[in-house]
């Protein structure tokens, strides 16, 4: 099952889909020798909107969670593309001590970190689990509710290495993606550690990586001779805004103002009837708090108390200060009535499946990454990797192959904005 | 469904299978440092025997048909093999020239040819199939049982470049075999031709590939501390033989003799009741022809003009005069009553998954890759990179796990092999 473009199917992604399949050897072409040149995350997820006349990423994670969600078919795809991965970056390593965020309540979180740990010990790796948590002061065995269970042990630094007991790992790997900051006892380390710390929300900024994004997708679609925006949503960053004071809103206003223009102008010119909006958002941070959509600059410049409190702050209490502006991209995929987005899961620069992020309780025109028992997660029943010339452009796999590029060109952003944190 | 091992599961191959579970991540390190320093082939299947306390390889084929044999689940991870294996020796690719064997009518092995080309093609590659046939004089569709079609190209040679009409391709791509001698077409070619022309049967050995093997086996059985011959058969090559001239198989009566001499010490070792027996096969050479059960050396001083004829030709008329004596391995997987024999298929250094032989006119100690309408194949239903330590040693996940590994050390035989035809 996947879900039903809305959408008439003959609009401008069909275009793009179908041209995507006539250069798919130029595509493959193409990515391979950006492979060969670039560092490529350890692993990513993207999230991406459909909009029937639009494919674009909105957002890509460095530290993904939901492995659980996938198909368990791809669990093979998951083991070689993790080999491959640590055959690049670390081949020596034996064992790698994996880092999950501080839940250990969120039992589908937990089950993301056992699936994670699960690929690696396929792959052939010692892996243990450490966590930055204060109270896991011993060995802790939490219940899954699938039936396994998942051991939590304490972090110990040793000069420069970060260890457990008994376990000196070669690798430490971050599913923690540094909301709270970079605690002392990862700085510096002699391990390698993956993603880099700077790959973290307190030094990341969604800002560099759409600016990497802008690169990279002009060139793909220069290859492909292709207007960029049909992947690419325009956007903007403010700095130094504080919600709880109303003058400082101007920047933002503006920004606001000048990229739903900007969208007028493009909706106009492929027939577009919808109304344009965008999403305002944290420039750091993740997990769908301090979100909003806002068809009219005015929005901004009348917010009430509480939406302020709202956007003032994301995950783990972090203070916003640092805003991101980006065009709104419908969702105009569903399933019964519910709406959905693909979300993309890569390890090294392969595609290893994804799933759809369904929501009974959310708009087309609303963020999907948000909590709450409206959401469901519907794994790809295929993989992406599998297009088919001889079908419809956008027949499952090829739907499904248009994801896949769409994903890897932000994947290809990410490994730009990763250097660029390195340089 | 998967073959039945008929022999009591506490033997020597239940330890073996133990141990290398237990050694996964030694063995996937092991393995990670290998594939740095070797070249290894585009492709390979293996052919296995499991005799329930021997586990090892008899034949491996550097230009492996079956590919439509394995199952349809895994043609992702043939897609992200093929990914792979383009990327580390020909990045810069975009074109492939398959060249498959001379045979336009046996469907099953056109069927092979046409799921080689779809995973190269669903890799991002341009694909074209040429033929050394002379027949073959203008592009030739042939009907597939599957209701799909296949067209076969003459090939043209343009100074040192091998094209087809209006394709110029980086990469030569040989399921060929080369059992006839190498077409002076495809000598001094500017493009990458895969395999190397040197792994045809024009030069390559069997005995080549298993001294290789016996080195690389050597290493990996120290790594596990156990005894090399559990994954190891014995073999001798006997040069110069001319099977119609009987004084000239002393030699081979010689080697027949000691072969079984150590076996029958190993079978006592370990407990083994049944009978010794060897194969006698041509030391270059497919297809199952000119093949020999022995159990006694009288029986190659006392072979009838028959056996002769039979033994001294192979494939393509080639005439037989190396010949390769090897300790036959029992096969005592079984389906039903018939016995069967597991195959596994590489793509670069990935196990992207396999089939039993299944032959219900063949007796466990006789060679399976036969043709004939009692031969059968059952692809594997899981992957074989799925270990998994909760389960039985013989599990099936598990057993998979230890044809993957024998596979991949053959493997690493054929990766020596070529080197050191290359040096």
């Amino acid at each position: 099952m996947i879900p039903h473009l809305t959408t008439a199917l003959n609009g401008p992604l069909l275009d793009l889909e179908q041209r995507m399949l006539d250069a798919q050897p130029a595509i493959e072409h193409w990515f391979r020798l950006q492979w060969i040149e670039r560092t490529v995350p350890f692993y990513a997820s993207v999230d991406l909107r459909n909009s029937g006349f639009k494919l674009a990423p909105v957002d890509t994670n460095l530290f993904p969670g939901g492995f659980n969600n996938l198909n368990p078919d791809f669990l093979p795809l998951c083991v070689h593309a993790a080999q491959s991965a640590i055959e690049k970056i670390c081949p020596e390593a034996r064992g790698v001590l994996l880092i999950p965020e501080n839940h250990t309540r969120n039992l589908f979180y937990l089950q993301n970190v056992a699936q994670l740990a699960l690929i690696l010990k396929r792959a052939g790796l010692n892996v243990r689990i450490g966590s930055l948590l204060p109270e896991i002061s011993q060995p802790t065995r939490l219940a899954l509710p699938n039936g396994s269970t998942l051991t939590l042990e304490p972090l110990q630094r040793r000069n420069n290495r970060l260890v457990l007991e008994n376990f000196d790992p070669c690798v430490v790997l971050l599913n923690n993606d540094l909301s709270a900051g970079v605690p002392e006892i990862l700085k510096n380390l002699e391990q390698t550690t993956l993603p880099p710390l700077a790959a973290g929300w307190t030094s990341r900024r969604k800002s560099q990586h759409f600016r990497a994004y802008d690169q990279v997708a002009a060139e793909f679609c220069q290859l492909l001779d292709i207007d960029p925006w049909l992947i690419n949503p325009y956007f903007a960053s403010c700095g130094q805004v504080d919600f709880k004071q109303s003058e400082s809103e101007e920047c933002l206003a503006y920004h606001v103002e000048t990229i739903l223009q900007k969208m007028r102008v493009k909706y106009a010119e492929y027939n577009v009837k919808d109304t344009p909006f965008v999403i305002v958002k944290a420039d750091a941070g993740t997990y769908g708090m301090g979100i909003m959509t806002v068809k009219d600059a005015s929005e901004i410049r009348g917010l009430n108390r509480k939406q302020r409190n709202k956007m003032a702050v994301v995950k783990e209490g972090m203070h916003v200060s640092d805003v991101l502006v980006q065009e709104g991209v419908y969702t105009f995929e569903s399933i019964n009535d519910a709406v959905a987005e693909p979300v993309v899961y890569m390890m090294d620069h392969f595609v290893v499946g994804g799933f759809y992020r369904v929501h009974t309780g959310r708009a087309v025109d609303e963020n999907l990454n948000a909590p709450g028992m409206h959401f469901v997660p519907l794994a790809f029943d295929t993989s992406c990797i599998l297009p088919n010339p001889d079908c419809a452009p956008d027949d499952t796999p090829n739907r499904f192959y248009a994801y896949a590029v769409v994903a890897r060109i932000a994947l290809l952003a990410a490994a730009l904005e990763l250097e660029a944190m390195e340089a």
